[in-house]
């Protein structure tokens, strides 16, 4: 998440400059054929040009939007995430710690833990980064077990389950409070399935290339045109009006995979924190871990 | 569902040429009804060409909008019983191996495996293809009851809940794993309705209809326009500007129905076994299945 | 609904010709009024009318978004209650079967058929036709009541209750059974109302009206605009222009009622007979109705 | 809720007439502007006007989106409350009569007529009409508790909750049926926030602001155009161009607050009537009071 | 939240002065760098220009969106709280006062005048203004844990569930009333966590950064344009045009954060003190506080 709202022109420069080196070359090359050939033939209406123009600021719109839904349903999974956290911590440690019982509270705390581990094993598979922090909050011989699985993070939610019907036979948990608990399992088990579905889901490709296609196809046209009425500022202009078009379409790109690392990705690293600091102290730990720093005070991840 | 962003000229050819041949034999008779004839007696404004150019983005825009949902909440029908069944599973594992009861843990498995069935008699339902896969996941006696009913999956859901209430009257669930188990038994009942509601409602075939007619006609005040300034060259730009319209319609077209098999449609293979995998290893199957190949490393489906 | 996404130019002609007749009527006007008086005042600029015409294609693109929205809710609705339907039979069939009372699985039975004669009788009242059909699946002594009722698919659920209640009392349901009925029942309500809101509330009509009439102003412009260029095509072009406007503007239209009985109306009959189908074989009826014929080969009702 | 989807030239001029005749001198006072002064000096390019008539489109289109959906939300909410309605009376007659104790029932069906007292508060809250037709429905000595409160509809909320725990303490409401009917109260505390929020949150004025002060700003630059090319005439279109625009937000101001008492709001008389028909049928109260009347056969409130 | 939908051009001057500054110069400079150096060049087609403007019409348009959707989604979160804070006080009040426990309703009080604390806590979190007034509602011992939390708001919640097993351990709770109970601190968990998300999520900066700048650009391109047709007028002409445009922007950033304390923000002051005036009413509260008065009758935190 990039956290500042200007960006320098070296900025500008570092996300574009092979765009615009290409934008450069292939207007030269519009302008060039144009000059010693084309406008010989014919000299195409602006109009024409003009409507591309309007019909693809339509299609990058289309596209920006069914981007920026795919980024703000990441943002919402993870953010139930972070509520139902909560919940699942506070359900367990107001609601179980019966007196009579001694294992109980053990049981709810080792719960709360191991639902730490389940936060940070869904953040080391939607990255796919390998990340094994999220074993420092299992068991010793839990740990073979979840990592061997195909999808570490069900099967602890497997686990969790296990451990929770032993708190329902000791009579720490009763039927309420059963549902109560059962409900936010499935509550974490749909927030994977979400972000899998995301994560897994690519965007319609052919949607993506042709638009992209098309704004090569207007930025050609858009030299043509102005060749005709500027001459050699065709390849500015043509690069400027290029310029406005390719970027916002690599806007809508940057976020479509939200759970990806690059600066503009979901802050993963820092909710997963936040996550981590919420619940240790609920369970009364202390020192508790500081947030996630910013890279460089321009994003974070 | 596509997997590489970038087409090469040879796939656009192939998923192109009979558009691209009629719009060449189209804009070719636009040309010479406009040379032999229409010229002599008018001369189209491009402005009111290009006002339907705008129009037409509209209304291209509007229906893509529409597919695109379609697709989507197609997608996320799947993704939600990717996410039930995963909790189906493991409510009945956790919760009902009672060890009393020599029978619930049994019938416990029975209905994990049914549901498979469940999974793969909606997929072959939606596709339409008579796959029978699904009936190894049940039991001789059931395959004929299913088979012969109207809707297979439906039957299904009726022997779970038969299953379901034989696990009641055993005392392996109670009230409350009752109304867990049966919420899930509701909720996979609903995304079979509304798999079907997507598939058997057609769009308002008269949007489309019209739509194509609209950018054939557009096609043609382009072609018509164009003559009078650049003469020939007038079929080559009247086609690429029909291309790019009618492209982006095509690509709403494609998703509209997310459930065919083409390359575009769903993955619902993938994500089968995808449900597969997850619930055979959490009954301790071994070993899983392998998941769903790319057809051609191009797209899965 | 209509079936087939082609359609002849009969069609086209049978659906549109009043809308042709009085837009070439109205075109030949403006072409008469700009020859003999108009022209020799004022030329008007083009693109005062091209601006008008993209706003029209926001207006017209925002009413069909509105159109479309609603025919999907009531898709949605129906399919809502497709799913609850085979959920109610099921929850019914399954659980209710208690072999100590022999009275019960009556009275479940019961509820199943009566629950069709609550969609028949939701049916006829969207589509005040008046069908009476619903009553076939009633018990004599209640076809009265429910037939002198205000609202006579709130009456069936009022029985519905009155009969849930007599199981409860009997022992058949317990409370936890009771709440997975009933709130089945608080859906069947839900749905009711829903589809009412649909019919009852209309549109806001200023929009539907003042697009029209901005419509035929732009044709207008259009005809005068053209006739300075183009003489007497104008009437042809302005027809053409006004064609494409005017006939989007009717597509949505023509589903913002879904409730009706027009070829693009939602198939509420194909829907009722696919609940009948399923419920019925869910009770082991036979032989079971055959789906609903489309009319024409055109559209299902 | 209008009723008719045509409106006469009396009803239209009834509507616009003041802005009419403002845009008129608006738009002679541009023209003398134009033609004594402005003229001389420059004389602006339409494409520069064009793009504004386009941007505003889209800004109008926006305000219109965002009005639509605070006027459709509204009726949602008292959609839900007719159903909510239906399933409160349904709840407490068919579930609560127990047979052993005459206080139950007496006191269900107070329940339902203090209901009425609650959609009828509701209503006079929203219109902040002072209605008092409410008290009716409520005992006399709650009728002083609930008008001394600060929010009727909510302390109305409270009696029932009262009366809910006593129906409870009697043993003729038992926990299952408790949390369907603490449920329902729940919901109605919600349709009664929902739309204090509708009825209180202003749109963000600066959004109308603007958009009317660039209407203005573009039916000027457009008469300013026109009178380069047409002379007098240029008020005449700048009025028609004017009001296509004009109009068009205005319509969307019109059901920007739903509540209100004008022809385009939500028909909340006659929702209230309906909920009152319904319930009091359901209690087989006789006779039941008649649909509420059009207003002129023009609109219903 | 501003209450009057006109404003002073005063205001307007205020709101915007910066900007005006800002454009008048740049415009300026563009006039003089086309008027000395680039007309001896080249002459920009207008619509070239054109499409640019309508490109950006859409960008706006769609981070205004976005903008309006983040603050209505603000408002219903904080409505949510309204209706939960009413319920949450109902169901203590009227079905927690056992007469036989006389700790019960005390403890119930108690939980009510703590959700105030949450309240004001909540909105102190979200200004970030350090405002201690949600400690008044706390018991002295409760302060100091609260206020040493990283998270106030959250940590009294924890203080809620367990005063809610006191009254669960007491008897005067039993197992559906505390779902109930337990389903609205879920729910205050979610709207906790929903605010924290809208409040700590950026907005995709780089979207806005790149439409400022694109806005930029138009009005040099603009400014050029009109240079060549108008001269000196270019300014004024160019000034104006991106006026529209800016302020339009503006206004949509202005909603983007709906929770800071600008006049276009959320009144969360107002809000929170309807909750207060509610709950204190419903404990039988008297004197209670009066609303919020606006700020200058302009608008109202």
């Amino acid at each position: 998440m990039l956290l500042r709202d200007k960006l320098s022109l070296v900025q500008i420069f570092r996300m574009t400059w092979k765009l615009d080196i290409a934008m450069i070359i292939f207007c030269t090359m519009a302008y060039y054929i144009d000059l010693y050939w084309l406008r010989d033939h014919i000299s195409i209406p602006l109009t024409i040009t003009a409507v591309l123009g309007t019909a693809l600021a339509f299609f990058i719109g289309f596209n920006n939007n069914q981007a920026y839904d795919r980024w703000w349903e990441g943002r919402k999974i993870w953010g139930s995430l972070v509520n139902d956290s909560r919940t699942w911590a506070r359900d367990l440690t107001a609601f179980c710690e019966s007196d009579a019982l001694e294992q109980a509270p053990t049981l709810a705390r080792r719960m709360v833990f191991r639902h730490l581990a389940f936060v940070y094993a869904l953040k080391a598979a939607l990255r796919k980064d390998g990340d094994t922090y999220y074993q420092g909050y299992l068991n010793p011989d839990e740990v073979d077990t979840v990592a061997a699985s195909k999808n570490p993070a069900n099967a602890i939610l497997q686990l969790q389950a296990v451990d929770l019907r032993t708190l329902r036979d000791l009579g720490a948990v009763d039927g309420f409070l059963f549902r109560e608990l059962n409900t936010r399992l499935t509550a974490f088990t749909d927030q994977l399935g979400m972000c899998e579905r995301i994560r897994n889901t690519v965007f319609p490709p052919s949607y993506l290339f042709f638009t992209r296609v098309f704004i090569w196809f207007y930025v050609m046209m858009t030299t043509f045109s102005l060749t005709e009425n500027i001459g050699g500022w065709a390849v500015l202009f043509g690069w400027a009006v290029g310029f406005v078009f390719h970027v916002t379409h690599q806007n809508g790109l940057s976020i479509m995979d939200p759970f990806e690392t690059n600066p503009m990705s979901l802050p993963l690293n820092s909710i997963s924190r936040t996550i981590e600091i919420n619940l240790l102290e609920m369970l009364g730990h202390s020192p508790l871990p500081s947030p996630v720093e910013p890279v460089g005070k321009l994003y974070i991840l």
